[in-house]
């Protein structure tokens, strides 16, 4: 049985972190703060492990208060700086023993979908993304699908892959869409959707293709969970929830 | 049991029809003509529907013959003007008991799609267009592409429904793809596929798709051999297969 | 403005049709009613149509209240019997300017995928049906896949459209699914899906699909409100949403 | 350049292998060989590596007839049992610097879809296959189906990971397909369609899907020059081309 306390508890990452942690048979709540709250309480409480989904101006200080406290913690907040990881690294280095896991995506299928298609896309001729959101969205394309194509481009680079084949010499309107480290994406908005995104893969008479949607925040709670379960086993700052997981 | 003379024999799509003729069972091939010879041969090889797949040069010719010779016409070359189709259509005033089909499209799920999206697009507060070719394509999107979007903006104005949302306001690399009669239409081009299209339609909490496949050039048979058996039950000319499709 | 009394307003298709009302434009809600209101409140407060997402054991006698109280009803509850529909239509005659909808499905996107899909599989050799659920459903297949299976079976029978051909003769384990009115339909039970049905077709070299995604309960409202907004102009008993939708 | 041999060079397999090596910038072509011919032409005419596909009968002794003659050997024949293999490892001790490749499938997606699906399956509380074929396959499921779903089930057990939920209690007509190694399989079959097979995982939320499309027998062939190009890097005997792809 793993303790955890859940940092920014009434926000609403916050908020299913603290529902799923309490639907866990191998899990306790046993502290969810919110602002004002101090850290040190999460240690008083018994906590192992705390979660933050806080606000970028004071996850830094959550960390190092958690490090101080002899806790592990999974990090869900974003606008972490290479200098800030640079300075729980170094803090890290007086508790060897503990694990910090700074993710800036813990659903499961997008992580999966960049991982394994860098994995297959050097396997294959021509590679194209198609992201799908909600109409909302004021900004084309997502940010997963940018990850997802300088994934790809980095290993078919590695890998020594030309790129893909295009004949195209009339796109009047625009329709070949973005290119991306080299790797055509395109976005379609469309209500209903909330967030999806598509690998596609072709050699001669064959196609590749991942699939990832994602429908509801409770879709990254699998991942927070993995995150609190691993942690312990995970000394030192890992970045990425791809760090913890074996493909 | 209906007779049929194939034109353009030897070519690709002749060659194919042919075949196709000789393999269904209520049909019976009379004559496989070439460049050279005459549509009259048609007719005193007792055919009573000609099919034409020869060139845009000598086609309109061909359909003239066969009405001088008594026989239904059904016509898969392209580049037919609209003055070309009023000649047709005046001569066919003298044989009012004769059927002329000419068709751009053959495929039946192309045909379909377009059809079916039309129907189905003003139901629904969004709608996308995805076309897939092979990356030896030169032109995006493709005319069928440009066809469907058309269609489906026709049928939402009839239907007064407003422009599909879009919040989009940063798209710096262009990933929103081309805007044809105000539809968003993306073209992928990769290795190993043929000719494909996806029509995406949402509403809140709900999405809709109609997909089209096409591997190979006998996915137009179907079409001809519909257009071949269907041409004697409508007299006059009809323009697109669709004419003879009940939906 | 067409002014709306909800009965049932407190379940939750009545809850979100209170809310989808309150929402559009060209719609006024004038009465959210429950157990125990009558009907005939809906009159005073000059309701000009009744929704009712009300118990099977109630909605009968809601509608002879609306149609004595002269208003347009559109029905969502389920368990009417043909007998019920009957006394519905008789009581009509007496009111002949008055319209009700009685619908077992507002999916907009079953219902359209029911009607293409019936419309689609005359022109194809191949037919099969795969629905997919969450995995908390009790029945498989769907309800809406025997319904859709029913239909394609009638129009492929009607267009004299021989069975799908299936030469599986060593199949042990089932693999083939369920056999409908001669058509193939397989059910998938996932975690995370929630309503989802897809219709494919296929000649030689061509592939023709139709897929319905329902998400949410929402879904239904633009079905919903079609009905309001089209029940005037449908004067008698109309049963199932598709009466209302030119295709 | 690596000098190519095809044994079985006038089969199906083998002619479309020596079109492939031919049209190939880093290979060349240097004997093709077929029933009669002895292998030691192929060491005599400069060759560095066999390619084999003749027949179940033959293959065997080619390989050692290519060990014997000091060539590298790449084997799509089909029919080799464990004793078989076991010879083959035994004379490749003689020969430790050379390698054989004996593989059942060489369609790299087929293959990914294997090997990255078993790696995802055990992140997902759902796991269901469907696999998709042209109706005149008389088994199903197909074997690629029956190694994924025992691929992914050995994945899962090895991660203590439970089976799918389904609360199925009602399917009178076998619509939930077949379960093998505890993982629910779905076989369709439609004109048109090739070999395609659909992983598809899910966890509240969140939907991941692996899909692979073959469409011709030139699918195999990356996979085949994949082999000829790998095997003097992995000396000894190596089942299964995912041996050599690095994921």
């Amino acid at each position: 049985m793993i303790s955890v306390a859940v940092l920014g508890a009434s926000g609403r990452m916050g908020a299913t972190t603290v529902h799923a942690v309490d639907s866990a048979d191998d899990l306790t709540l046993v502290a969810a703060l919110d602002a004002g709250d101090e850290v040190a309480m999460a240690a008083r409480a018994g906590a192992q492990v705390v979660v933050d989904f806080t606000v970028p101006s004071a996850t830094e200080a959550n960390v190092h208060a958690a490090i101080e406290a002899g806790l592990h913690a999974v990090v869900g907040t974003t606008g972490w700086t290479a200098d800030a990881l640079g300075r729980v690294d170094e803090h890290l280095k007086e508790r060897p023993e503990l694990g910090v896991l700074i993710a800036p995506n813990f659903a499961l299928g997008a992580v999966l979908a960049m991982k394994l298609s860098a994995a297959a896309a050097p396997y294959f001729e021509s590679v194209e993304i198609v992201e799908l959101h909600h109409p909302d969205k004021v900004d084309a394309p997502s940010g997963t699908a940018r990850h997802t194509a300088a994934g790809i481009a980095a290993a078919r680079a590695a890998a020594g892959v030309a790129s893909s084949p295009d004949a195209t010499s009339q796109d009047p309107d625009g329709a070949r869409g973005a290119v991306l480290d080299g790797v055509h994406v395109h976005a379609v908005r469309l209500r209903g959707l909330v967030a999806h995104e598509e690998i596609l893969m072709g050699n001669p008479g064959e196609q590749f293709t991942i699939r990832t949607d994602s429908f509801d925040r409770v879709s990254f709670m699998p991942g927070v969970l993995l995150g609190i379960r691993k942690v312990a086993a995970h000394p030192g700052l890992t970045v990425g929830l791809d760090g913890y997981m074996t493909l």
